[in-house]
């Protein structure tokens, strides 16, 4: 394959003849693979790939990176190259990297841009961090509601070359404000003479200052192509496009799925990432549930005399705690994934509970009653009933801890992930070894 | 809310009063906020809320829905309602249902289509399962190469109404077979006169039997808007659109976040499924996990002489096999995001093994030498040198185990998400009580 024949040439010394080859072997391939190859490359070799290209390639391959990585590559690009980049990118683009770059640089920058492009981009630099007014475009063809269906067409024509859509057209009042929205296959499908007013349907809107996140989930839920951005009083300021809405839920996923096993996301794509960033992106949570495990060691030295007494219930520790784990795990991972579909929402807590403590209850029954009869004949009746009885408790304790969680990090307004997998089993860890001696004292009567 | 206030009239009796107020309620509410409704209902109820609604939206709403929860509703509908709904849908969609239901009743629906509909149906579902074929639309519009730009406008308006998209264009030679792609941006941009062949692009396109899930996510990718979907000859025969794509995404993320929690995804919304169902799509990976971790029962056996010798060791059991599996976790979580977003492909994993390797030895280091000099104050320092190196061992062999499953499970051409994070803690709970003891009988000289 032509991508890997590039890879290993841009490994070696780059002579003259080594470039010319790596733009040939480039210019073979599609903006997809080389954003691939870009993307598993260091800083310095991919400058190198990126230098190879042709202007509109590189700008192209540029543009489909994540900020944070692009913001690396402007510090080894050197100040004429990024600059050029920086000119040509698209203003919403443009803001997601100067938020990545320090303030001198982001100021540098700006001044390099022509007024009506430094406009642009302050509209979309005015609005706060994390909302959907930091992500959309405003380069939006936008239509009069007094239009006729010609005269809109009219409008596209003219914006065909500098508007991020043409085929979601805002319909706006004489003041600008939002009152519809035209697809361009309706507009060619209608006769030219037809008002606008009578084709345009009701619009699925977002406001300038919503969370981006959840725009964009709704945004993509309701499988549009694009949608318009108003403000406080409704009027047009931008538009949002699936590539943007994409953009922004592939972040937050990447975020979701790092905090749910106990990490930091990772800034950069993960061969192109520093050993001491990985260390640095696990060992504070590490870290934190480090010190909760340490509950773990407190509970069972205040079970000591019991442990000492019968050090066959030592054996069953990892086995309890795992599969209490496991069941909350379960749990946490269902509802975390219900809520970010908008199957569950806060308001159904007391149902989620109800079910997650009668399908632990279930869960539980089942391996409990596998435990009492294999551990029954293995270690005599009392040590399966205690195994038996403790499995019960643990998983139906753990099922709705597992299930509750998420839902009250919602509320909370936090991350449904934040309580992560990794913090789960660490709680249910604690509770199910107290739960278990206190079993086993009353059984065994120690 | 509304939505609130239908759903509290749909849990009460269905008077004809009833029905007629949920009707006016549910016709104030958006599409969306319907889907979202039906989601949260049990079938009857759903069914209600589906009949309440006119014709074209009723549609909508159940086009939106997930196949397996059609095929639900479909029973409960009754046979001429769902007849109606079946008829009405897109062949894709309808192809999607279909495989959700028994052969008999999809040989029912599929006698009451007409020739035409009955032959673009079978189109798709000729395309083996799991592939994107079985996911495209064949109503596409293609362009002859021999074109020019007028030319091919019109060919646009004539499939105005039918069209699964035209904003997405393939152009193709005399014999079907695809030779470029078109943005309808593109040629209302040009010159009527100018030949189709100069302002064509190459195509991105995706071959009939290649995995949907391969393919939905090199669409969203590259940032499209329609993909033409190709035979094994490259002669057109569909196209997919980002709704489609969309929807395989979704779903194959659900059954990898499933699959990392230990759970079998759900194949309806969470609060419509059944406790039994909830029970089944868990105990199967519980039982299994389980008895894996019946496993450290038996290695704790084999040490139980040095357990009865020095009981404090005990103490330590959940925090050493708790923060292995963290460890395991983050890595594995980490490798299996990174080869979802293809930034690491099985081809590198050397290089992930030796970082990731590098990375346990580093958090191990740090999380052993604190635990060495807390433990060591607490409990002397053997048990402190024990409980330090142990850590060490564990988290660099949790790190390197956790980062190789999921591109082996890759390798094997099976799910990154089928070593599930509850699998990599059971497997480190063993190897770290093997590695625990081993150290501990070395350093206490037992």
């Amino acid at each position: 394959m032509s991508v890997d024949t590039l890879a290993d040439l841009l490994g070696g010394e780059m002579t003259p003849a080594a470039l010319q080859e790596a733009a040939q072997l480039a210019a073979g391939l599609s903006d997809g693979e080389i954003v691939g190859l870009v993307e598993r490359l260091s800083a310095a070799r991919a400058c190198v790939l990126l230098q190879t290209l042709d202007e509109r390639r590189a700008l192209a391959v540029f543009e489909a990176l994540d900020a944070a990585h692009q913001a690396v590559l402007v510090d080894t690009l050197g100040e004429d190259a990024a600059t050029d980049l920086f000119v040509a990118m698209d203003p919403d683009d443009r803001v997601s990297l100067l938020d990545e770059l320090s303030p001198d640089l982001a100021e540098h920058f700006l001044a390099q841009l022509d007024p009506r492009e430094r406009g642009l981009t302050s509209l979309v630099l005015g609005s706060p961090r994390q909302s959907i007014g930091r992500r959309m475009s405003p380069e939006v063809v936008s239509v009069p509601v007094t239009d006729t269906v010609d005269q809109a067409l009219g409008r596209v024509r003219l914006r065909l070359h500098d508007a991020e859509t043409v085929y979601t057209l805002p319909v706006v009042d004489e003041s600008g404000v939002l009152v519809g929205v035209l697809g361009l296959r309706r507009l060619l499908a209608t006769a030219p003479e037809t008002p606008v007013a009578d084709v345009m349907r009701p619009a699925e809107s977002g406001v300038v200052t919503e969370d981006a996140e959840r725009t964009a989930r709704r945004f993509l839920d309701r499988k549009l192509l694009g949608m318009p951005i108003v403000d406080a009083d409704r009027r047009l300021v931008g538009i949002v496009t699936v590539d943007d809405a994409l953009a922004i839920t592939e972040e937050a996923d990447s975020q979701d799925v790092a905090r749910q096993g106990g990490t930091e996301a990772l800034r950069r794509p993960y061969l192109s990432t520093a050993v001491g960033d990985l260390v640095r992106s696990r060992i504070v949570w590490l870290l934190v549930l480090a010190v909760s495990a340490a509950l773990t060691v407190q509970v069972l030295e205040i079970f000591e005399a019991t442990l000492t007494e019968v050090v066959v219930l030592a054996l069953f520790i990892p086995l309890l705690t795992g599969t209490g784990g496991n069941t909350g795990n379960q749990a946490a991972t269902t509802i975390t994934r219900a809520l970010a579909l908008g199957d569950v929402t806060p308001r159904d807590i007391s149902r989620v509970l109800l079910r997650e403590a009668r399908v632990g209850a279930l869960l539980g029954a089942v391996l409990g009653s596998l435990a009492f009869l294999i551990a029954g004949v293995i270690y005599g009746p009392q040590i399966g009933l205690v195994i038996g009885l403790t499995l019960l408790s643990v998983c139906t304790i753990a099922a709705t801890v597992g299930g509750a969680m998420p839902i009250i990090a919602q509320k909370l307004r936090a991350d449904p992930a934040v309580f992560s997998n990794p913090f789960i089993s660490t709680f249910t860890d604690a509770t199910g070894l107290v739960v278990y001696f206190l079993i086993a004292r009353a059984v065994l009567h120690l």
